[in-house]
């Protein structure tokens, strides 16, 4: 069941000790608690996203990207169905304004999720990309830690292949799909340029259409001219042609992702990258607490540069160095 | 002429000052090279930064907005052809991958600008988005202070609508064009979704075509909806029929946002505006300083938290606090 108004951090009867046995229990209403605690910025929060991160490391995160209209939707909810059936927990976080997860209602196509409501073995999760204010990707990895916590086998995080916090956001999951579809068109293959490159598998969905194939050569021959990929030489990156509504090559995709998974172990990428997604957190997290600062404690010293600023008594340069040096003082 | 290749930042012969001089004489050889500088996050590069934003602050910024596909390449290359016809000067900021002016090799539709190349009056930048981690924005308006300080009277930002650092560029402009096209398909229109309501006119393009009536229909029933807007309830979003193609419509687009520039003037609407902009520059360059020194001065303190990250002995957000506290010092 997708669950969309989980209560505000504030209200949260359960200590925090209380509420991670919740999680860990996999209870969906201590769930919902404490990603709406991963969500918030508030300091106290902090100490709790800590002992949640402390569980976490064990799911395999897959991020599933596209352009919309790519089927990705689609195919994430073929994929989690399959995962089920091979005994697999499944954790979703869709951080797609145009998915039927959250909020497919701009397209008119919202995609009844009967077949994986209902189930205590799937959890969906939509995150809001609008108001989220530049704090995504740090805000996604919180609450993917929640369901990792929570002992979900596999954790999909779908998004739109478009803007950098969303392109950063599927970078950070183990295996990344690039869903592609036949005929979108040049002005949404155009957009997805920029996330061809990220693929350790890409997907073509839609095969049941005439000009599939065609996407699949074209696909087979950018990976001929090499140089893309995220740095792992020794991965073949394939092309894996699905027809999600029929159900076909979903069980040759799985197989593809538990392949992947299986050679990320024992080549040590899988702590390589690990690293990388840390590392990638922990600069995203700092940006964030500065950006959370100077909306919120160091809103008056903001205000007392930009005036200045407005004055030009001072740059924008070095206006940021001094309340870089305020913000630090009160860590 | 488009500067697609300015020379390094380290390679400039003049000192600061005379490159100042030659930016205020519109020398084309300095304005290119101080942009260069400008797009640098070295240190010893802020100073000219400072300088230059120092004598910026007279044009009047348009930002022009819209999917790919949607024409707004050609809405710009209209409009500063119109605007050299009313005797003034239009510097170009192109940061949409897919425009001409920045590569729109992508969609094979580059389209020849002949028509602006050669004109001393006119000088076009395309600015690079990959690669620019994150630091887009910042790095866009310190390029536009440049062609500000050089006395252009118009600056042109063109970007495309899709992620938040392009939207935050927009945003920063005087003057907010939302370019529309009939005919794009639910896909495209559902990605435009997000940048409507940044819109101080909205243009609608191609009306050359038979459903380009319903598309500006369609806005200004969305208008009479109501609660959209940047916050100025004393202007009333206009919705523009155009086909630059023809060059209809262009002539009232520019009566219109010269007389959003004149409300602006008028109201107060300018100074409130200015001060938002340098709020957001503000707090977008301390995350840049942020991200730059833990990519750089900072690399090692940043992987020694990272490896107690990874044996979880620390995390994420308390890695970040240990971080910036240790950035703050040295600034």
């Amino acid at each position: 069941m997708a669950e969309t108004a989980p209560p505000a951090a504030g209200t949260a009867p359960a200590s925090g000790d209380a509420l991670i046995a919740m999680v860990q229990d996999r209870n969906r209403r201590g769930i919902a608690r404490a990603m709406a605690i991963a969500e918030s910025t508030s300091d106290g929060s902090r100490d709790f996203v800590a002992a949640v991160h402390r569980l976490a490391g064990h799911a395999h995160t897959i991020g599933v990207t596209g352009v919309p209209g790519s089927g990705k939707s689609t195919m994430v909810r073929a994929l989690a169905q399959r995962f089920r059936a091979t005994g697999r927990t499944v954790g979703i976080v869709a951080i797609d304004p145009s998915s039927p997860f959250s909020g497919g209602a701009i397209l008119g196509d919202r995609i009844r999720m009967n077949e994986l409501s209902g189930d205590p073995g799937v959890f969906i999760r939509s995150m809001a990309t609008r108001g989220a204010l530049g704090g995504l990707a740090r805000a996604t990895l919180d609450v993917v830690d929640v369901l990792d916590a929570a002992r979900f086998d596999v954790v999909l995080i779908e998004t739109v292949g478009v803007g950098q916090d969303e392109v950063d956001v599927v970078q950070a999951a183990h295996t990344v799909l690039v869903v592609s579809a036949p005929g979108l068109g040049d002005e949404v293959q155009a957009i997805k340029a920029g996330v061809l490159e990220i693929a350790d598998i890409h997907v073509v969905s839609k095969c049941d259409k005439p000009d599939a194939m065609q996407t699949v050569a074209d696909l087979q021959a950018m990976l001929k001219l090499g140089g893309i990929g995220r740095g792992d030489t020794t991965w073949a990156i394939e092309v894996i042609p699905t027809s999600a509504q029929n159900r076909d090559g979903i069980d040759v995709l799985v197989d593809a992702i538990d392949r992947h998974r299986a050679h990320l172990r024992s080549t040590g990428e899988l702590e390589a990258r690990q690293r990388r997604i840390l590392e990638m957190r922990i600069v995203k997290t700092a940006e964030d607490i500065v950006r959370d600062q100077l909306g919120g404690r160091r809103r008056e010293a903001l205000h007392a540069v930009l005036t200045q600023a407005v004055a030009k008594d001072t740059d924008p340069y070095t206006a940021a160095r001094t309340l870089l040096r305020d913000i630090a003082t009160g860590l």
